[in-house]
């Protein structure tokens, strides 16, 4: 038996994408076989598999349990797979009629609820068996694609469990999920493996509590972040480098009230299309419908309308900090990555037609300069078109959409850009090129996004007096340069909280050997600090050994420790975070190469 | 006839303070019956007089008119007035019966409303005669008082008209107001006219569209003010300022999100005094009961609470710029005087008892220094206290009230400070030091606050762990430098719109002759722009007059003019938005100098 890509491709899930994905697939998949035969041998008649795919990220079994598992049974379950995997036995696909799946599966309601969809579609019904037929040792009702046979698995891993509905569906029963993994060897699998242990040590949850950055509330109440005065001063550095980049190339700040009525959604048709997932806000004196906005592109419109522009006021650009908000499901919360109340580092410009290329050109640029600036430089475009099946989820006509399109793709071409084609990931209003970036730990963020529009200024009637005296409709270039607030997030996680001195909520931190050092501690502090450097003394009567641990664990760049020796020399002493010492330095010579570093937002802390 | 301040003083409004304003009051009221006599004799029949009081500004009347009164007429009504005045009539007061009274007025139905709830009154009914009984020409129903005779009305106005229901119910019949003034020399009242005038021109949603520094929309609704590019570098650049203050005196910028549960208002207190005034914002997935936020102080309570805080933390200071709502009516919002959305630069310091007064001499520190900055010098401090009639409408406890204001009253005395104390002005939570600042139009405004509130962090359970190991209450300040967004809307009306170089949203215009200087032009705007100076360049095919004209009217405080001598030399010429021409200078000279004006907040223009 060969299970072939080219069979199986219109089967695959988006991730996906060539033979080796394939192979890791079917690897995958195979692993998950072995773990149902290994504890269907270890716990007979206690588990009724329901379903088991292949993911990105490894597979997962979902099983009504008669018995209580836990992370402690993995080993005794991974020791019984690792024999079934050396015994290397095949997987052989078999047809098999609706009437005998029903007749072999009896015992098994999920299986029972899956064959009466089989029955009502033309597709072909198979088994895989473990084992040579008549010899085999499992069978599954499966529509593959498999290994060859169980030694092909050359690494796997049980994770975790978790608790899961049937066909996720909450109204169904719970049943437990077992997550694993498996690779083709086990330098891949151990890495995977650490990447994983890193997130989880990274997890900006716990990193934001740790170094006192976020603080939620029951009583403010979920989803509601409060960045605390270190939290907003890692936000303040993010955005003042964003607004750095939006001066560079002509985008001016503007401050937008964070809720508008109604009728500003429905002309510019996010009404029809998002109202569920706007929060509504009722006012005692006035009947009208009003809504906290989730964007914003339609009150910018307003300010562009609040003035008659002529071709040579365009571009007219502008930038926006302002608070957004979206109605998330509870469950669906999580840190800043999905919260209901957050900021974007959001543009608008309003274009002539010879002008988007230019205006593509000149946001592409800074896009790349952020992402070089914040360690990611792995990333590529992905072009974001409409769904051709699904275009009544879209506004505007197929013809403006065929424009669009296509001048987006031209522009990547001739830009010269690494790009991939993603139908139905487009914005309601136009296609869009988004920045894929990889974080330290290789997971992959749409973070910046470029936007073509040509439906939202015709919805709002917006004019510009041409050359020639007439009257045309501008096109608006919708931008974010590292988007939402999720990003402040994602570099919590992709430093791991050691960010670079610029982003760093604490820069320097005065360690004084003994309480003799405290006064001039104390002048060292002011001298920073009126220089404009977030600094802090630790004048606690601590060992000096734990002072140090504490700004390392702290993950402060530098540490600066003073004793008698630095107080008579004026010089200074210098711990990094890492660990390693600096030969002395003279205070003002450290503070010109600290002040360097923080204004080029230097990554490097070697002075 | 002599009515004296002794005698009338209960029955005085709040503007009248000394003998000197209950002479203009008498002035005032005085012009108000020559008025009427004046429209009686000129409009016979055709008036019936219902109020007319004395107030800050001057006077008004409220009558029933059977005639289209305009402006056109008030020409031919102050001639008459004049006459009268001239004659210099007595004002006569007789006693009258209720029963005389009524058969006197019997043709008009306002007065015998009045009469009415006069007899329910046991208070004395008295008439005031124009001229001396038996030769008088006017006579109402009065209670005075009024100067002796009508040349006392040294000068006087009438000023405009508008509609007003009888008895401020909308309910009641619309009826005409004229509003004039009354001075007791011509001097005054031509200051006083010429600030009326100046505060028309001024009115910031006047300059705030002139200048281009706000839009709103009806899309967007009433009340929500949209800041243009001009006019977010305005508030950027107050609450810059702000910022460089709270660092100073070591508050550090939190940020918090601009709704949360009613839970957190029900502890703070503002559920029950408050909640008609707040937003409520409701989710699609959710039953909690959710508001915009009308103020910080409650999540700020929780920032505080997210860790273990000892008496060495303290004070913990958190300042914050977050948007904020307040539901208010309709027909009371007000430009960004009064509107649904805004912000504070807004500030809570959590102390021990022992640093109440470093912290209220701190922060009345950079308020001092910020009033100066903002060319706001003449200013009070109110001591704003609980309402003792009223001790319902706050939270607390006699005791812990008396406490705080005590010791608020006693830091004043200490601290040297010109105050006044005004009960009913107090915060909810505790007494307050507003800081009472007068623009350059005279005008009064609470702008700066320091509030002790000893109720609070009782309310959220807040504690630090003393010296002693002893577990202690903070005590909490709020504060805010400049108030809220109104602020803006001031500063736009204090200076006319003519801000200092550092405010200005447009600092530089650079102004070339002819196209051959336009090279030359953007190469010193690139220099200035990358120097950070927010610089423009007429590009325009004006003649050069009209450019200058158009700068002076952006009130742009340096306008660079560029012709071929400038080209060649390298210097730039200067002008003023005054209209003032500074000599020639080098490029480079000019723009240290304008830095500096701009670094040090500078409020002259020269250089």
């Amino acid at each position: 038996m060969n299970d072939t890509y080219q069979d199986f491709k219109h089967l695959m899930p988006d991730w996906v994408e060539n033979e080796a994905d394939f192979e890791l697939y079917k690897i995958r998949h195979s692993a998950e076989h072995v773990f149902n035969q290994a504890v269907e041998e270890l716990f007979p008649g206690k588990v009724k598999r329901a379903i088991g795919p292949a993911i990105k990220t490894g597979f997962y079994n979902d099983a009504r349990w008669e018995y209580t598992l836990t992370e402690d049974d993995f080993a005794k379950i991974e020791a019984r797979m690792a024999e079934i995997v050396k015994a290397n036995l095949p997987f052989v696909r078999v047809d098999v009629s609706l009437e005998e799946a029903r007749e072999m599966f009896k015992e098994n309601p999920f299986k029972q609820e899956l064959l009466s969809e089989f029955a009502a579609s033309d597709q072909k019904l198979t088994l895989y068996y473990t084992g040579n037929l008549g010899q085999h040792v499992f069978v599954d009702l499966c529509r593959g694609p498999h290994v060859d046979s169980t030694n092909k698995i050359k690494a796997f891993k049980l994770m975790s469990i978790a608790g899961a509905y049937w066909r996720g569906d909450e109204k169904n029963e719970m049943l437990t999920r077992v997550y694993g993994t498996a690779f083709d060897s086990q330098a891949k699998l151990d890495e995977f493996v650490h990447l994983q242990e890193e997130a989880k040590l990274r997890d900006h949850r716990k990193l934001a509590k740790e170094l006192d950055l976020l603080v939620f509330s029951d009583l403010v109440g979920s989803g509601l972040p409060m960045y605390t005065p270190r939290g907003s001063r890692l936000r303040n550095a993010v955005y003042n480098y964003s607004r750095e980049l939006n001066r560079k190339i002509g985008y001016d700040e503007v401050n937008t009230p964070n809720f508008n009525r109604g009728e500003l959604f429905k002309i510019s048709g996010h009404y029809d299309k998002y109202k569920d997932d706007m929060f509504k806000v009722a006012s005692s004196y006035s009947e009208e419908e009003m809504f906290l906005k989730p964007m914003n592109c339609p009150q910018h419109t307003q300010i562009f309308a609040s003035q008659l522009r002529s071709y040579k006021d365009l571009p007219y650009r502008v930038a926006d900090f302002s608070n957004l908000a979206r109605d998330e499901r509870p469950g669906e919360m999580h840190g800043i990555f999905r919260s209901r109340v957050f900021t974007q580092d959001d543009g608008h410009a309003f274009v002539r037609e010879d002008q988007i290329v230019e205006e593509f050109q000149n946001v592409a640029g800074v896009i790349k300069e952020a992402l070089n600036t914040y360690d990611m430089n792995d990333y590529y475009i992905r072009l974001s078109l409409r769904d051709p099946n699904n275009k009544e989820k879209y506004l505007g006509d197929d013809e403006v959409w065929e424009k669009a399109e296509s001048k987006l793709r031209q522009m990547l071409i001739d830009m010269n850009y690494q790009f991939k084609e993603s139908p139905g990931e487009a914005a309601i209003y136009g296609p869009k090129m988004d920045f894929m970036a990889h974080d330290s730990l290789g997971r992959e963020w749409q973070l910046s996004t470029i936007q073509l529009d040509m439906n939202m200024p015709t919805r709002f009637g917006l004019k510009y007096i041409d050359s020639d005296g007439s009257e045309q409709t501008p096109i608006m270039i919708h931008r974010a340069i590292v988007g939402s607030e999720r990003f402040i997030g994602i570099i919590i996680e992709h430093f791991g909280g050691a960010f670079p001195v610029w982003l760093s909520p604490e820069q320097v931190r005065i360690v004084p050997i003994s309480d003799d050092q405290l006064e001039y501690a104390k002048q060292l502090h002011q001298k920073l600090f009126d220089a404009g450097i977030h600094v802090e003394t630790d004048s606690s009567s601590e060992r000096l050994g734990n002072k140090i641990r504490k700004g390392q664990a702290g993950k402060v760049p530098y540490l600066l420790i003073i004793g008698r020796q630095e107080v008579e020399s004026g010089k200074v002493s210098i711990r990094l975070r890492t660990g390693e010492e600096l030969k002395e330095q003279d205070v003002d010579e450290f503070l010109v190469k600290l002040q360097d570093k923080i204004k080029t937002r230097s990554q490097d802390l070697s002075l």
